[in-house]
């Protein structure tokens, strides 16, 4: 199980604000965190940044990369700021991600080809909506594997997220079921072992009660681990859930287990 | 999902001192801590009752009844004892349990045809040697049905335990994730939505830190939650399992979801 880390995204403000001064400071302090508290991966999540595209994804990737050997998730739909990004990475680079929106497919897509990195592909639809069922997501799967492969993709560097929605949702706890199905019947269908992974903070989005927020979203990892998801992008500073995917990890890879080999880290963690 | 406290057992020193000068007290305590908790079923666990099993399991029984209205699984090997308790139950009464062992389908198993009460088969061998892996279990499964349909057990009657054994073993680990196969494909593989059942103490027990015990404990119910399990025999001290089972309940129904409906019991429990 491959824990990303989700913590670097536009949408804090200390990132936002870390950004108009291009000061490195609380960036560097986010990404040691995480490092420590376990994570594999470190996603940067920069939004669309329609102004100083390419600026602004070298200054994070330098930040990084700067502190950290762990591998980078470039995260933005601006194919100036991602191929700027690409070209500045000197650590491990991974990018997420496309979908079958067209424009998607057209600009996102092509940079995985060209510069040999695995991308996350979105279960979504053409037009960004989220597919209704399990269904509808196999579906979207067959035609993004094949859209990849016409493309020019290799089967190994594609990675999927099937899309887990708010629980806040109308039909959010039915979808979050539906993800779990397609996580386990995406290699059969697909007929190769394909990557599965997913963004968990969704899950509990807009949720008010720190308490059922946490307890969410780590009872929801522990179903994840047995539906056999590879990488879950997530709050790295939530201890309960990254223990109960480290519980979880321990069953799931059904080899002789040892007490010893569980490792706990104390305290609920900051819901941030 | 229905939660069945397995706290009324003859190993806890308490209710074994209880028994012994037939006090009632302890035993009340618990089952009203129990109820409070949430349980839907209290679980009486008296051991084999050597000596007057018929006047003790009485005890029990009346000593349960008398402060709840909960239904009672009465859970001994001991058929002398188990008919008393069949004889004294007012409240809704379930048999736990047998197996393939032949002492247990002559005497346990025509108790639950004779006083139509459910009854929990364990998909254990006929020398009460516990199944390698899910592969057995399901034939032992197979064979457990028609043994119980063949002495006119109802198939709503039978409720399976496919067994889950301490990590503490040397395929522990593997075996609960076998236990899970099986509870995902039992359905299937009888033909009927039959019901199943877990002693999740088990998975746990000799684990030496609490907290440890408690996150692998949490972390395989939502396990068990998502892949179909029915009852859950439990530690209602536990307030993260219970926590936990409660979050995965209100995902696995696949209905419209508030959270409003996440009710939370704070603290960690005692593991005792």
């Amino acid at each position: 199980m491959i824990y990303i880390a989700d913590n670097i995204q536009i949408t804090r403000k200390s990132i936002s604000h870390a950004l108009d001064s291009f000061s490195e400071e609380p960036i560097i302090d986010i990404v040691r965190a995480c490092e420590k508290n376990g994570a594999d991966m470190i996603d940067i999540n920069t939004g669309p940044l329609t102004r100083d595209p390419a600026d602004k994804m070298r200054f994070f990737v330098e930040t990084v990369q700067g502190v950290t050997h762990l591998p980078l998730m470039l995260d933005t739909a601006n194919p100036i700021a991602m191929e700027a990004g690409l070209k500045a990475c000197k650590n491990t680079v991974y990018i997420n991600g496309f979908s079958l929106e067209p424009h998607k497919l057209d600009t996102i897509l092509p940079l995985a080809v060209r510069y040999h990195t695995p991308i996350v592909g979105y279960l979504l639809n053409p037009d960004s909506s989220v597919p209704l069922n399990a269904l509808e997501r196999m579906d979207r799967a067959v035609t993004l594997f094949e859209e990849s492969r016409k493309r020019g993709l290799a089967s190994e560097q594609l990675i999927i997220d099937p899309v887990l929605v708010p629980l806040l949702w109308a039909d959010g706890s039915v979808q979050a079921m539906e993800v779990l199905d397609v996580i386990r019947s995406l290699p059969d269908l697909l007929g190769f072992p394909v990557k599965t992974v997913v963004g968990l903070s969704n899950l509990t989005a807009g949720a008010m009660n720190p308490q059922k927020k946490l307890l969410m979203e780590s009872t929801y990892a522990a179903m994840l681990s047995v539906s056999g998801i590879d990488m879950v992008l997530m709050n790295m500073s939530h201890n309960h859930t990254v223990n109960t995917l480290n519980a979880a990890s321990l069953l799931v890879k059904r080899r002789v287990f040892s007490w010893e080999e569980l490792k706990i880290r104390t305290g609920n963690g900051t819901v941030t």
